[in-house]
């Protein structure tokens, strides 16, 4: 199966609904205009994606996870405009950040507000399936706990950022909130409005977990060996701005003292030199660093495909296989 | 009836439950203490009181609506943390902001955790006294739509800061959706889990928005006429901040030249001295501003207690009646 093709369908699909949910005629203007702008710039819609595949793999329609695909998107976004905010980070998917765009107090509102659209999207959904009461709150359980567990992730992140011990497993426990959390929501949430038994949930739920982070990895690795224009973030501005990536994290480990001076040279220096940025990144992939967190990252897919032999063969299927290797396998 | 005795003893009811919702061992440590700190610093519940005393006036217990009570004070906390940033405020009741004593990243976490708790408390109450599919609905759609509009009247504000020509009425549409959304979602919300008639859900959510607005005008008043130790932040501070309250846009327009030039001397200047603050002051209340303000929340009280004709008589009924008064008489 073409994974970026089965991608793209998923995300024609969930495209107008998306754009439903984010009314242009709203008070203020400048409201929508940052709700949609990095919604407009692009992105995969691996979320919505997720939720559309897992719905089907279980026996629903894609269509009947359509208004929580588009919540999930929202979500995303959310999430992006806050952190992009926290991080400094001037760009994403090649365009400015909202905040650098409308300013910081813009930025929290467009994106609470995107938060605030999540909830009455996936409600409309339990209202149009006729789901039951207990399906209905398990829907919304299963994205408010999702958020939670985003802000305890970005809480760690935050926090990580001003400690040069932060350890391998510490880094899991970040970045599963940070990013495995979402992704698990996605799936899990697909396999309730299919109707799911709750082995299915189960196994949907660790499978979107597990690929979730290793998503995660794969974007560090990219951050460092990626192409810029591919990425759409300029290399080696995570070691700039400091962020404690589990590359870093391994690299700082692993370094002999002068490879790690060379690194922390350039680490969380904003005015950090190119050549010295080129520097670093030669460490980082000198003592293996980038080969282990690339190898982990492939070791977690495969895991997460196991957890989908509970799941009939089926069109769904394949594609949730064929997502899991896209995972680390992208280049963008 | 005693007002202030009355929300004390909401107050003592919600109180456990909405400590149940901040769970002290979560991690990182630094976000329950964020997530806590404004909560703990005091606060009137005045929302969870209307949840509950409005759930009891249309034949409900108090109990009944215990959850989304406790849900409204955090999501009333997530929008002040997230305000206290956009305005740089660096006292709240009488305590240091979140983002002056966490830094802004966490703050904005710590509102965006709070948010995310509130769907997590109504679906508990939803599910507790399992009400039906459409009126857990309804009680989602309550609180995500109440959120929405409270994003759009934070983004006005944040536009008004910078134009000197806003209208009367714009300002309502402002603070109908930052103040005015949210106890309507808490008098909504309780008329529903009460199991209220269309009438009286109707009738309890325009009460709920008008004292909403009123309690904000009233707001205003304070920031202008209070004490400072009553009211826990400092007096003038919005004419410092360049805020535009409704007693700042009414005296733009009544002030004649020379006293409108005495107000904008102070207007917008977080440098501006103590007595250009107090000269500014007297502008206010000569040119007739802040009475004006004061009679029209009072006005917006009496239709309040009109809409209430409908319920029977009862000690709830009182209390809200009660409550409506105390909001524009209130000093704190």
């Amino acid at each position: 199966m073409d994974v970026l093709k089965y991608l793209e369908e998923c995300a024609a699909l969930v495209e107008p609904e998306i754009d439903r949910w984010l009314p242009r005629q709203i008070q203020p203007e400048v409201l929508t205009k940052a709700m949609r702008h990095l919604i407009e710039a692009g992105g995969k819609r691996l979320r919505p994606c997720l939720a559309l595949t897992a719905c089907e793999a279980v026996g629903g329609k894609r269509e009947d996870a359509i208004e929580t695909a588009a919540a999930l998107e929202l979500f995303h976004n959310f999430t992006l405009i806050h952190d992009d905010i926290m991080d400094h980070d001037e760009f994403r998917r090649n365009v400015k950040t909202v905040h650098v765009l409308w300013g910081e107090p813009i930025a929290i509102i467009a994106g609470d507000a995107l938060f605030a659209k999540v909830f009455e999207a996936a409600a409309a959904n339990a209202s149009r399936l006729g789901m039951s009461r207990e399906k209905t709150v398990e829907l919304f359980n299963t994205l408010s706990r999702a958020s939670f567990e985003l802000c305890q992730g970005q809480a760690l992140d935050m926090l990580f950022e001003k400690r040069n011990d932060v350890t391998e497993e510490e880094y899991m426990q970040m970045i599963s909130g940070k990013t495995g959390a979402l992704t698990e929501a996605a799936t899990k949430a697909g396999a309730l409005l299919g109707n799911a038994s709750a082995a299915e949930i189960q196994a949907l739920s660790r499978y979107g977990r597990l690929i979730g982070i290793a998503f995660q990895m794969q974007d560090d690795v990219l951050g460092i060996l990626g192409k810029q224009e591919k990425f759409g973030k300029p290399i080696g501005s995570d070691i700039r701005e400091g962020k404690k990536t589990l590359i870093i994290v391994k690299a700082l480990d692993l370094a002999p003292g002068e490879e790690r001076r060379v690194l922390l040279r350039a680490f969380g220096r904003s005015n950090a030199t190119d050549e010295e940025i080129r520097e670093a990144i030669a460490v980082l992939k000198r003592v293996g660093a980038v080969d282990y967190v690339a190898e982990r990252a492939r070791k977690m897919v495969a895991e997460a495909k196991m957890e989908l032999k509970i799941l009939p063969d089926s069109r769904a299927k394949e594609a949730l296989l064929g997502i899991a290797d896209f995972v680390v396998e992208r280049e963008f």
